[in-house]
């Protein structure tokens, strides 16, 4: 393990023989997005499929962390392996929210059936929302089952990634708090499961009708989103939240919707790498001689930005 | 006027001899954002740079539309001439809120001195925040030496509206409000002058308090935002804001920040220009003949979305 290749595919197949730094490595690549994870991807996607993805999100504070180690011990007692990617697109760096949610987990740390990882940008074109698609599919190619995505927080970004599962938990708490009522038509619009967690505390009827009532009006398909209360810290509601999402993984199979929700994300996703690559493009050509030029004229009031773009964007074709 | 040409510099030149009815429509044009608006675009830029911008923004019910028809009767009194838009993104057409601003904005509606147009969506590529600045433009080439651009909210697209200005004022009320909470570091990015609108309510001297700490806590430049404190429905403070917004207006001029701030402003318009220019492109390609091919080769797994993302910038090129 000490002289660990860095060739991309030779560390790929180091992690499928168990090898966990690999992994590690692997992941390392992800989050810088060089041309190292283009390889790594190009190699991994024809291995997906297999594995079934679920997005967990929810205020900071909600339990998520404490929620997801107790499935991780349910995952444990019925021999299943799970792996666990914690996003959290508001640090640069492991923040101090993960770092307490990793002490909480560290049960599971060293054991062979449960991966847990803390995803963070390092450089990826796009950052986290097109990196965490590409590690997905790293340890989905390496034969997890399962993968937790776990965002921190419920801003805009948080639910794009957790809503990119198959299956997206949102937990809340009673009396919601702020900052879930800042977002509630972002959480409605991808819970596939809601969860009121800590639903050992006051107001949960409340917030289990307010729940109900939104759902009410919302144009539903054929999956009506459940509610399961849980209380993470003794492990209350885990083994049911478990089975909710195993029946919510049958319903998607059975309809035919899981493959069309795939085939949505990854049309997602290419427009959104595409749009990230021109942005790129457009800043460089920008930010180069052919741009000062243009700023120039801008400046002068000799073209408006209308005709400066479209002078650009045909340097941009004929380049 | 029955007989009002369609041809957007004709309508240019009617406007310029004063007709209300040509201006309406070239406003119409822009928001349009069609080729007649790429038209009327060059046609003005070049005749721009007098005009004072003023951009006005804050939660809806803070005051801000009493405060500007208030600051409206100031101009009227100094013998001065003002347009103002009320730009309103979170609608596609003229909604609720800038009606009820109209009815109190009566008064003014006639009035020769003073030009009143609520802007919407229709179609300009990029929305308001690129319809704005044109329109803006519109006003000022005909000879408007001020020019208010109200925005409705305090999210990020009114921020980003109201801050591309020359100043930017930002209306609270005593207690903030739990709207003007969630976005406050966006507001204090932008704020060249503060207005606590309502100043005879409770809890004045606490907000006055926390906009100073966060003033303190900030990084300014050499101009430190001042606080001014109004009362909209009754005038009150109103020819200080004016003085105050005159005495910003003088700051800029002097250091030359006002020329380094217009300067930033439109290369930051081409950069938004460019982007949604070849973020419909890519979708134009998308939903083609080619991108159908792609997106058959994801589903397959023959190719993944970044060597996808690829083929289609090649295609792009070649085209």
């Amino acid at each position: 393990m000490n002289r660990l290749s860095t060739d991309p595919v030779a560390l790929f197949e180091a992690a499928s023989d168990g090898h966990r730094l690999a992994l590690a490595r692997l992941m390392s690549i992800i989050e810088r997005g060089s041309q190292e994870a283009r390889t790594l991807g190009a190699h991994t996607f024809s291995r997906v499929g297999r594995a079934h993805t679920v997005g967990m999100t929810g205020a900071p504070g909600s339990g998520k962390s404490t929620l997801t180690a107790a499935l991780a011990t349910v995952v444990r007692s019925i021999d299943e392996r799970m792996a666990i990617l914690a996003v959290d697109p508001s640090s640069p760096f492991t923040g101090g929210a993960i770092l307490g949610d990793r002490v909480r987990m560290q049960d599971h740390v060293t054991d062979e059936a449960i991966y847990i990882r803390s995803m963070a940008t390092r450089g990826h074109l796009g950052g986290l929302s097109l990196a965490t698609p590409q590690a997905v599919r790293v340890l989905d190619a390496l034969g997890w089952p399962w993968v937790i995505i776990e965002t921190v927080g419920v801003g805009q970004i948080e639910v794009d990634i957790a809503g990119a599962a198959d299956t997206t938990v949102v937990v809340v708490n009673p009396g919601w708090g702020d900052a879930v009522q800042a977002n509630k038509a972002g959480l409605m619009e991808i819970a596939d499961i809601f969860v009121i967690n800590k639903s050992d505390r006051r107001g949960v009827d409340d917030t289990r009708r307010d729940i109900q009532q939104m759902l009410e009006l919302s144009s539903l398909g054929d999956w009506e989103p459940p509610i399961v209360m849980t209380v993470g810290t003794e492990g209350d509601g885990a083994q049911e939240l478990w089975a909710t999402i195993g029946e919510h993984r049958s319903y998607l199979e059975q309809s035919g919707e899981l493959s069309a929700r795939r085939r949505n994300r990854i049309k997602a996703e290419l427009s959104k790498i595409l749009n990230w690559s021109l942005e790129a493009r457009v800043q460089s050509v920008l930010e180069g001689p052919r741009g000062a030029e243009l700023h120039e004229k801008l400046e002068s009031g000799e073209i408006d930005p209308y005709a400066a773009a479209q002078r650009l964007l045909e340097i941009d074709e004929s380049d």
